[in-house]
Formats: structure tokens, sequence, C-alpha cells
């Protein structure tokens, strides 16, 4: 077995995730490893959860990073909140709003769907019918920003809907948080998840979490155990918790929370409105140059996501080959599409720390030399 | 808000994980981010199964890294393999032999227990016992090296139970991979999972796990779904899985695959043997050292871990005062007892990295001066 080391290439990130990474992030990333009970890291831990609550806009106290992906998030907001038999509306507009049901009957709830064409956003009325015809639904699950897509969804509006019929909401806030507004608090959302490698600029394989306290009651009010150990969040609420001793739980992953804690610091530094507008202003920079190249918008401007430019590629252009092509001779990533738009668009990710002026430029130029 | 950047200072890491990293390790990890389905990366990808196949002595197909620390391994593994109903014979002798029961009882399985008492291995007559009371049983779970108590259990001795009755075996193999023998293949193995940060000595936060072509059967052959949408590892199998396009699942944690990339090679390189040598002399060195000092092991000599060295403390000696001050004066990091024998015993580990003499030296050195 002949294996050397490995020496990625340095690319250019704009894709749907991960993003970008700073150089300080990834030092961050590399300082000495020290134990998961160290003092030290556990003052980090704290800190850690201080700039997650600003990012999340929450006072939540739950409001900690789950030591997985973002699909571990989503699962973590689903075991802990369902209870077999619970009815939960989920929104469907988008591969990951699937990935939604798919969890919530993982978790044994009764699911009404409620669906959306692919590129649409969630339709408030719709979600009101089905509250008409289920007023006993216990959660109303929906993507905020549609990773597969590039929709936004009116996340104040559906949070409305499901108070006025007493039901939590889990948001998908993956692609969202620290790209356009998320409020959790000011929305009342009850139990939003994210994922680090989005507009954070983290490395992947950690998911921001937040849960309410009317989140944590649902929980404490449970009738029956929550199926996996691993994200059973009450006993993770021992080792995160700011309260006396930290117990074990399992081993957290040091090294990733540096990255986590580094970018974090860089976004609060930035403020959020600011990167919120930076994002925006990347945004219309790209769609000039993408539109006058030919390629169309999949979602409407109303409810377009500036992080996630979800794009049909112009007549005679072939994805893969392509993008490809991009990635041989410009070190550029940018995404193809998933599950129905596979092979049909390309989502063109300006996502943290890739939302700046010199990736748009090379990605507008390596398009033109590309497919003129 | 006032939040520094977080710069750890460099700790010699000698309890039960996460031990030292070599700056190797380190580096890797903070090599250029590139995307999840890069083709640079699903070759990096190819060579991490094959290391890994070679560092669990197994020809299985599937053999890969989960995107999540040891516990959810561990709980890939019973949630793939357990049905609702199947009666599983689950060994305690230490606390991961009780989360493993936890596990098992969250998956549906029922669960017979078979005790022993912390710091004993599992025995093999027990467990003898317990499968003749229920030859129906469907898995037998046990942890091959007990990191809460330093006992090594005969992994080999036990499959053999389990396959006379046609079970398929669960193995705990958190601390012993790469520490200490553990032949998947040879001793017929079914599903075995271990952590990345302890005899690896890469970051925490990935759990290595392999699947026999008999565990996969058994999977293959579910009528009801996996309760896990994360840990489904029909599902994983896609992204992981060699043959044609790897299919989107979560997004991998790819610094962390870097670092493992890199710490897996290094054992590659000395050999496996080499590693379990070195392992075995370091313990004899810190051994006859703190038996000067007057510890004592936890374990008998035969069934004794050489990378947790498990010791009562002396008379006299207070656990959390001199341990923070080990860790203020000396940048050492020892472990505490967990469970039951918390504040009567440390955990010194000599794990991968860790196990080297000048980390004896400083060890025995910083002791004696410290509780002299």
């Amino acid at each position: 077995m002949k294996i050397q080391r490995f020496f990625p290439p340095r690319r250019i990130l704009m894709g749907p995730g991960p993003s970008d990474i700073s150089s300080d992030v990834l030092q961050a990333l590399s300082r000495p490893t020290i134990g998961h009970l160290d003092p030290l890291f556990i003052g980090m831990m704290d800190e850690v959860k201080a700039l997650l609550k600003y990012a999340f806009q929450t006072d939540n106290d739950f409001t900690i990073p789950v030591s997985a992906p973002g699909s571990a998030g989503m699962e973590a907001c689903f075991v802990n909140l369902t209870e077999a038999g619970d009815k939960v509306i989920v929104c469907r507009n988008g591969v990951f709003g699937e990935r939604m049901r798919e969890n919530a009957l993982r978790s044994g709830a009764e699911v009404i769907l409620v669906d959306d064409e692919w590129g649409q956003p969630v339709s408030i009325s719709k979600v009101e019918s089905a509250f008409k015809a289920n007023p006993d639904t216990k959660i109303l699950a929906f993507v905020h920003a549609e990773t597969s897509t590039g929709a936004l969804s009116d996340a104040e509006a559906l949070s409305k809907v499901a108070k006025h019929y007493g039901a939590l909401t889990i948001v998908d806030a993956v692609t969202s948080l620290g790209g356009v507004p998320l409020k959790v608090d000011e929305w009342n959302l009850d139990a939003v998840y994210s994922g680090s490698q989005k507009c954070l600029s983290c490395v992947p394989g950690l998911s921001p979490i937040t849960f309410s306290p009317k989140a944590i009651e649902k929980i404490q009010a449970r009738k029956t155990p929550i199926q996996s150990w691993f994200l059973d969040q009450s006993l993770v609420l021992g080792y995160w918790s700011g309260e006396g001793k930290r117990s074990y739980h399992h081993t957290a992953p040091v090294n990733s929370l540096y990255a986590l804690h580094e970018a974090l610091l860089a976004l609060y530094e930035e403020g959020l409105e600011s990167a919120w507008q930076r994002h925006a202003e990347m945004h219309q920079r790209l769609k000039l140059g993408l539109e006058q190249l030919g390629f169309r918008y999949v979602v409407e401007e109303a409810h377009r996501l500036p992080q996630l430019n979800s794009v049909y590629l112009p007549e005679g252009v072939n994805d893969a080959d392509t993008r490809q092509h991009l990635l041989k001779e410009y070190n550029l990533e940018v995404g193809g599409g998933l599950g129905a738009l596979a092979g049909k668009v390309w989502r063109i990710g300006l996502m943290g720390y890739s939302a700046k002026k010199e990736n748009v430029a090379l990605c507008l130029k390596a398009l033109e030399d590309t497919i003129k």
C-alpha cells in the first residue's frame, strides 16, 4: 500500500458549502489540543455559547454546537421535540424539507405535508390551511433558507401561524445563519439548527442549535425516552451547562470548536448587520454578471437568497464538464443541482468569507472564459 | 461582550483522551478546506478507508469514519444492527458497557445484562451462561478496552461464544484500536467502533467503524427502518462507497478527515506491531515508577491495558487538587475516575503519540514533586 501525505490545493469555494475559510480560522483550528474538561476549554465553551447567542439573536440558555454536521442538528431537533404520534406539519419545497419529513417520520411523528414547488418559498396560506385542518398539530417544521433551491421563506410569518395554534417550530437555518436576517427571539422560533460550514465559514462538522424555553419545556414533559443517546440534549446539557461541574457526555471536538470560536468572533467583530449587507451587495454584483452571461435565476427576486445563487444553465453549457473545467483550470468550485434540479442548475455560493469582491470577479471572468 | 482570541497552552495529555497530537497531524488539519465532493477529496477518502482497514486488520468493505465522536459510532452500530425486540446480551464492566445498554434499549432491544465488577474483564463463562439461557440472542455487545477502568477483555474468546450461538458482535474498540492487538477478521467481529482521539492521536470528533458482511446482511434484511437518519449507514454508504458516483448524504468534516488521514498514515508507517510494542514498553516504564510512588493498579496485570493506567490514589493524595496542580504547574493532564471510581482513582493515559519516554519521565517526576 503506497499512500502519500495529502496536500489539497487552495480552492475557491463558491458552492453550497463548505465555504472559504479564513487563514485565521484555519490557524485557530490547528492550535494544540487540550482536554475537553480542561478549565480553559470550559471557559472557551462559555464564549462559544455567548457568540452563538449573538449570531442567532437569542437569549436562549440552550444554545450550543452539536458535535456533528447539520444533519445531526436537524435530527437533534426532531428526536428531542417529537414524541410518537405527535402531529408535525412539514413544509417541503426542496431537498431539506424532504429530509425534515424523513426525520419526523423516524421520530414517530404523524406527518402532515405542505408541498410547494422547488424554488418557491413556503406558502403561508397553505400552512394556515394545514393548521385549520389539524389544529392539534404540535410542531411546524420548515426550512428558512433552502440550500437546494436558493429560496428564502418568511420564518417570522410562519412562526406567527404556528404560535396562533400553540405549536412549536423547528427551523432549518443551515444556510441562513450569518447570511440573511435570522432573529430567533424576535420571531419566536423554538428549535433552530444551523451548520458551521456555510455563512459562518468555519470547518464542516458542527451544528449550532438553539432551543427556546418552550422547547425545553416540551422536552422535560416527555413521556417517552429520546430515541438517540448521542443526541439526547437533556444529557448534553450537563456538559455544556454553565452551572457547577461539567459532566462528561462525549468527547467534544476540541479543535473544531477552536475554529468555531474564531469564526464566530470574526462575525461578531464585523457585526451581523454588516455581514448581511455584505452578502446582499456581493449578490448584486454576481447577479448582474451572471445575467449578462445568460444565466437565469431559479427563484424570484423577492425570495432569493443572496448567499446561494441558484441559476439555470445557459443553453449548450454542459453541467459536469464545465464544473470540472472550472475546478481544474481555476481551482473554482461551484455547486451542481440537487434532486429534481440535478443537471439543470448550478448553485453558486457567496457564503461568509466567500462573499467578497475577488471571488465574484474571479467567478464571472472564469465563467465568461469557459462558456463563451 | 469582550471576547479575545483563544490561545490554548500546550498541554501534555495523559488522560483517557484526547491524547497528544503530533505537529504533523495538526498541520494536516489546517490545510485548505476543499469541497466534500471534490474529486481530490474523494481520492483521499479511499485512502482513509484503506488505512482504516489496516488499523482494524480487516477486509471489510464497510470501513469508514462516522462524522461524529465515538458515542455516535456506538449508536451507529446499535441502531443499524438492532431491531425492536431483538435479544441483545450486553456485558457491563464499566461506564461504557452501561452506555451500550442505554443504546441497546433506545434501539428497542430486549437487553440481557452480564455484569462484572468494575476493573474485571468480561467473564466468558457468564456470557456462555447467558447464551445458554437465551440461545435466540441476536447480538453480543461488549467493550474490548474499558476506558473507565483500564480492563482489557478477551474479544476473540467472546466472539467465539457469540458465533457458536449464531449471534453477531458489537465491539467497543474506542481505546483499543492502535494500542493493543485488535484483529477484526481473525477474531470474526461484526460491528466495531472506535474513536479518533485515543491511540490514533487524531483530533476528537470522528469514530472509525467497520461492519462485517454478516452485519451488512443483517442491516439489509431489516423489516423496520433505522430510527436515525444521520446514522443510517445504508444511506452513508452512498457517499463513502467506491463504486461510481458519490451521492450526497451530509457534509463530511473535511479538515478532521485530513488529520485522520495523516494520523493513520503515521500508524501505518510505524506498523501496528511496533505501535503495540511501544505502548507495552511505555506502560512498563510508567508502572514501575507509579508503584514506587505508592499507586496501586485497579486491574490485575493479566487484563491491564497498557494505554490506560487506572490506579488508586495513594493515601493522603487529594484527587481534584492534585490534578489541578499538575495542570497548572506542569501543563500535565491526567484523568480522574468515572462513575463508581470517581474521586478514588486516576486514569493515566499512554495513548498513541502520548506513549513516549519524555511523557513517562515528566509524569513520574511531576508526580513525585507534587505528592511527596
